[in-house]
């Protein structure tokens, strides 16, 4: 130990981090001592705020601070279209890309009978109730386009066919995307909904 | 804002350090959050912990909670020998390898006319009281192989010549070194430094 015990113990709980090692906990420790006013405290504070309110926004499933998030409280969200996605994260990147104005609706992960998760564990009874009772006219699958995210893409279906339009993500080459780097599913899908130019 | 004001302030503080971008940070918190009794919590009380107790060593300018850095408190490693490094990270690296049994002291930084950063400025003054008053016999100069390392190690030399045996790391292709993937003045410098096998 070259750095004393809170120091060590600071790197190794950073390095825990997703995106970080050893060596880049190493440095951003030292980024944070060196500072320690304009970044280590308020950070230190930020984070003691946050594990204090963080929850669960009990609607949806976004995180949050308050009784519901910000999406839930917004009326002008309330458009009766439902995008459901697996994760928080698809949420954000959802909403980064500033095209979907409805709300959503979080899973929390997918189907596995591997590893025991079964509806009741993925928020789909409140889905299902959402769309009951929230006026609901159409729900947008935004799951990945694995075989996990596509077997639950295709349970929810199932539950909610007939009461509702189902819809989801169209498959294809990503903006930008470069063939080279696609993997052959998604070369194949794109190719399967080409389109005349 | 998609996360709420403190989970988005969090973001972005977290954006901020080296490694991280705002990608990152997001995964980085959304893990925390996930794992707020785990991860978030402990990391939170560990960085105010840090943020109260961090000192600079005020010998040798390692970073410490206590009056002094334990390299400086350990008796063994009275050797003698005072490895000069640029900054803490520096004193980190030289540490992961093991191989100096000595002390260290902490420039924080190097020379440079352009941003006014003079020996006062980089504990030079201590450097040379430490030399006389802690019965040094080896200055080793491990500072970067750049100019403004390479200038500053000169300086120093000139101001300790002749009370002091002053040395400096080797230079040449690094354990495991590709030379495909190193610049010209390594090869050069190991070129020039070669040895009969
Ligand atoms: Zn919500
Ligand atoms: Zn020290």
């Amino acid at each position: 130990m070259t750095a004393g015990g809170d120091i060590e113990a600071l790197i190794q709980m950073m390095a825990r981090l997703p995106g970080f090692g050893p060596r880049s906990a190493r440095r951003a420790v030292l980024q944070l001592v060196r500072k320690r006013e304009l970044l280590l405290m308020p950070l230190a504070d930020l984070m003691q705020q946050v594990a204090v309110t963080v929850r669960e926004c009990p609607r949806c499933g976004n995180i949050c601070s308050g009784p519901l998030c910000d999406i839930c409280l917004d009326p002008k969200r309330a458009t009766g279209e439902l995008c459901v996605v697996e994760d928080v994260a698809d949420l954000w990147a959802m909403e980064r890309g500033g095209a979907f104005k409805g709300r959503y609706h979080v899973l929390g992960g997918t189907l596995s009978a591997l590893d025991n998760v079964g509806p009741e564990e993925l928020r789909i009874p409140m889905l299902i109730t959402r769309v009951e009772e929230e006026e609901i006219r159409e729900v947008i699958l935004a799951l990945n386009a694995n075989v996990e995210g596509q077997t639950t893409a295709h349970y929810i279906a199932d539950q909610l066919e007939g009461q509702v339009r189902l819809t989801s993500l169209a498959q294809g080459v990503p903006v930008g995307g470069e063939l080279d780097y696609l993997d052959d599913g998604t070369i194949s899908a794109a190719l399967r909904a080409r389109r005349e130019v």
